[in-house]
C-alpha cells in the first residue's frame, strides 16, 4: 500500500490506473477508522480494481466552536487497516496542501445542505461538498463509498455528483452498530462509560419507531413525538422525518424516507438515523 | 467531426481518448463563433491529441434582464468553423440536460468573483465557475483555452481550477481585435452602425493608457482617469485598474496589472482589456 500526500501525485497514479483498464473505489474518510469505514473499504476493494482511501481530517467542516482541534487522529491505525483490508493507495494530504493562503473556491448544494443538520452547522455541508470535489478531482474515482449514518452527506453529495456531471457513482453503505444498537461513530470514543449507556436511546428509540411504521403509523408528527419521547435523557438537537432524497420534511410518511436524529451527550453531538420504504 | 448531447456520452468519448493515450484540448465557448474562438480552438487543436469545443448558451451566467433571450445562436457556422479548424467533437447540450429540475448546485470563487464585472453582475461569475465544472466533468480536458477578453472569467477559472485540484491547465489567450482594434465579441452584432463607431473609444483609451504606462505612469487614479477621458462618447460602466491575478484594485502599478473597461452602446454591454507588466 502507497501513501500519497499532494493532488498532483494522487490524480496521477489514478489516471495511470485508469490508463491500464482498472476501475477505481474511493472511501474519503477522516480517519480515526472503525468497523463502519471499514464496511466500505472493503466494499471498494470488492467492488473495482484497485480501492484508495483518504485520510484528512477537514477543517472546513467544522465550525470554531467545535472539535477540530481534539478530532481523533490515529494514522499508523488507520493506514494498518487500510492496509489489512486490500486498500491499494492511501490519500492523506496536509491541511496547507488543501487550502493554501488564497484559498476561496467553494461548492455549495443550495436546498440539501438546508435539511437536518443544516440548520445546526450553517458550513458544516458547504465543507463536506468543497472537500469532496477536492478529494474526487484527486482520486478520480468510478465509484465513491459513504455511509447511512451521515444521511444528510450521503444526499448532498449524490445529488452534486449528478448536478455537477462528475460521472462517479456514489454508493450509500447501512449503518454498521455495536452489538448494542449504537451506530459506529470516531465520536464514540469522547464519551464517558455514562454517557455511552445514555447514548443508546438515539437507535432504540429510532428502532421503535420503524416498529410503529411497519405497523402502519403514517403521521410524521406522532412518530417524531415518539422519538422524541424516547430520547428524554439527552440533550436533543433536533429529531425529523424528511424525504431521503430531498430531505425536506415531510407531514405523512410516503415513499422513502429518512427518520434522523442527533443529540448531545455532554459536550459531544452524536446522529443516527433509519431509512423507512412506505409500500 | 462528431456531435455530442449529454454529459455521460461526452466523458465516456474523452475518457475513451485518454485510454489512448491521447491529451484533450477543450474550448467552451456560448457558440456565435468569431476569430477570437477561432484562435482558442486552433491552439487547442495545435498543442493536444485532440480538440473540444462547447457550444452552450449558459442561462446561469445571465441575470433575468440580460440578453440570454436575443443571444446569437447559428450553430450550424459554428460546427462548420470548428470542423474547419480541425475540431474533433463539439459537445453542444441542451439547457434541459445541463440544468434539470431540482438542479441547485453552485461552484463560487469569493474573492475574484468580486473584482470588475463583479458588481455589476453579481450571479455571473457564479454561473460561469459553474457551468465550467460542468464542462470540465464531461470534456475531461488536459487544457482548456479561455480568452483574455473576458479577464474576470479567465483569473476566476485559474483559480477555481487551482483551488479545486482539478489537474487541468488553464491557458489564457490573446484578444483579437478588428483592424481598427474593437475586441471581438459575439455581441459586436447587436450594434448599428453609429455604436460601432462609437464603441472604438474602448480599445483606443486603452491602448493610449497602456502608452503613459510605458512612459512610466504608475499612479492608477491617474491612468484611469485618462481611460474615462477617452470614453466621454459612450455610458462607462467601469474602468479599473487590478492586480491581474486576484482582481483587486490596485493604486500604484507594480507586477502584472490588468487595466479593464465596461460600457454600454444602447444596451449593448462590452468590455476591454489591456495587461501590463511593470519592470
Amino acid at each position: 500500500m502507497i501513501i500519497i500526500r499532494t493532488p498532483r501525485e494522487m490524480r496521477e497514479w489514478a489516471l495511470a490506473q485508469r490508463q491500464t483498464g482498472k476501475t477505481i473505489g474511493c472511501v474519503p474518510t477522516m480517519g480515526a477508522l472503525h468497523e463502519g469505514h471499514a464496511s466500505l473499504m472493503r466494499e471498494a476493494v470488492a467492488k473495482n480494481d484497485v480501492g484508495v482511501a483518504s485520510l484528512f481530517v477537514n477543517p472546513k467542516q467544522f465550525a470554531p466552536h467545535e472539535d477540530f482541534g481534539k478530532y481523533p487522529r490515529m494514522f499508523e491505525a488507520d493506514c494498518a487497516m487500510a492496509e489489512q483490508i486490500g486498500i491499494t493507495a492511501v490519500y492523506a494530504p496536509d491541511v496547507e496542501t488543501m487550502y493554501p493562503d488564497g484559498y476561496q473556491t467553494y461548492v455549495t448544494v443550495e436546498e440539501v445542505s438546508q435539511g437536518l443538520c443544516g440548520a445546526a452547522r450553517p458550513h458544516h455541508c458547504r465543507g463536506v461538498t468543497t472537500v469532496v470535489t477536492k478529494l474526487f478531482n484527486a482520486m478520480v474515482p468510478h465509484r465513491a463509498y459513504f455511509g447511512q449514518k451521515d444521511a444528510q452527506q450521503c444526499a448532498v453529495i449524490k445529488r452534486m455528483a449528478r448536478d455537477l456531471d462528475m460521472g462517479i457513482e456514489i454508493v450509500e453503505m447501512p449503518i454498521v452498530r455495536e452489538a448494542d444498537g449504537l451506530a459506529m461513530s470516531s465520536r464514540n470514543a469522547y464519551l464517558s462509560p455514562e454517557e455511552r449507556q445514555r447514548a443508546l436511546c438515539l437507535s432504540r428509540s429510532l428502532f421503535r419507531a420503524r416498529d410503529i411504521m411497519e405497523l402502519g403509523e403514517r403521521n410524521a408528527r406522532k412518530i417524531i413525538h415518539a422519538v422524541r419521547e424516547g430520547m428524554a435523557d439527552v440533550d436533543i438537537d433536533y429529531v425529523e422525518l424528511a424525504d431521503a432524497d430531498s430531505l425536506k420534511p415531510v407531514e405523512h410518511v410516503q415513499g422513502t424516507i429518512v427518520l434522523a436524529a442527533a443529540a448531545f451527550l455532554g459536550k459531544t453531538r452524536l446522529i443516527d438515523n433509519i431509512k423507512f420504504e412506505a409500500k
